[in-house]
């Protein structure tokens, strides 16, 4: 596909968007640097980001293929990605299989808990207000989502969930809990959007339940790299 | 009727609750001490225990009549009154019509904002991890209520919302936002329980929008018993 880079429209933490020569395309690429903490902790993870455009790619075309509409397109080379342009939805939607990070320490749960069903949770995405958790009412009446598209991004979530963990079980990977972002197409239709990686998931060897995610780089673990380049072992056999 | 206290089952920051020599009813007894911040600031505000049985038991009583069940059965004096023996559902009920406090706060909108709809919030009913806020997954994976006492709750959350703010306009108190709890009977009814009083309750002035709650306690206001003996006045022409 022959889709030229153009202007940079956002930098993020972890990725940055230019538009393309294409309207309705853009060209994410994938840095190294880490965060945590909300930005108080920041560093770097060498070869994060070649990680983390190939996992999420390997994952979303997986999730096309079980009917999940992603907004992956092609990927053009080692960090960057066409995909299709999205308005964002301004919310976090985490699902939590097993208690981790700040479920654990909001209900009082150790660390491992396995949860009686999968739970979902939002925030809505603001830096400055700390990406504070919402509820259902809380995103209709401040229209951060209407009414249909909350009820799609429910389904999607749980259905990305199932897929997901059954698949990462395969390769000795328990999945945890992970964070998605859903956009809208020009067209109006709503798509996985943002990443799937080891930045934005909890994976835990399913035999010695070692943690190989960004919690080692969160809480100072060591192996961060090692981390990273084990989950794209273990999905891509390289 | 004839009943009489037995023991103390609870005390809480703003209530002591005892058994009875009835099996199904216990005794509610309203102090006058006055905690914030999930206990961290501490006072007494004089006569507000008498207060808050009267307004209690004044709106309670109304909203029988319109079809909510509650826990009330009859006041004893100006301080106690018998009610039905209910199990709690460990959940803070929070309804909000207009932002102020911590929603204000955490999605960063200016006190007095109207909501475009009644927004509904969970806490889970805990000091030690400091009732944190819970969305309808947490309740049902952690067995804080089952889908169905969930759904009944929240019906009568926001039947209870249209009463009161109804009637409480008509005595210039617009009901900016307030927190219940509801209970299981002995024969599994779900009741409203607890109180709804300024202690609960954000009353303001419908014309000088003058704060008549527990925030003039919470924000050293000044006029806090007068606030109480105001709502007390409006209510019960008292």
């Amino acid at each position: 596909m022959r889709v030229e880079k153009t202007e940079q429209l956002y930098e993020g933490k972890a990725k940055k968007v230019y538009g393309t020569t294409e309207e309705t395309l853009c060209i994410v690429s994938y840095k190294d640097d880490a965060t945590a903490f909300n930005g108080l902790k920041k560093g770097t993870i060498m070869g994060k980001g070649a990680i983390n455009n190939r996992v999420t790619n390997f994952l979303m075309q997986m999730l096309e293929k079980e009917g999940i509409p992603t907004h992956f397109v092609e990927e053009v080379n080692e960090r960057e990605t066409i995909v299709k342009k999205v308005r964002i939805i301004p919310l976090e939607v985490i699902v939590r299989n097993i208690a981790a990070g700040s479920l654990a320490k909001r209900l009082g749960l150790s660390e491992g808990t396995k949860m009686k069903r999968p739970v979902l949770e939002f925030s809505y995405k603001n830096d400055d207000l700390g990406d504070p958790m919402v509820n259902d009412y809380h995103i209709l009446a401040m229209e951060y989502a209407t009414e249909e598209e909350l009820s799609v991004i429910k389904s999607y979530a749980l259905k990305i969930n199932e897929i997901l963990s059954a698949y990462l079980k395969d390769a000795n990977i328990e999945l945890i809990d992970f964070k998605l972002e859903f956009g809208k197409t020009t067209d109006g239709t709503i798509v996985l959007a943002d990443e799937i990686s080891p930045d934005t998931c909890r994976f835990w060897d399913t035999v010695t339940g070692e943690k190989l995610d960004k919690d080692r780089f969160r809480r100072d673990l060591g192996g961060v790299e090692d981390a990273y380049q084990e989950i794209l072992k273990r999905l891509l056999g390289e």
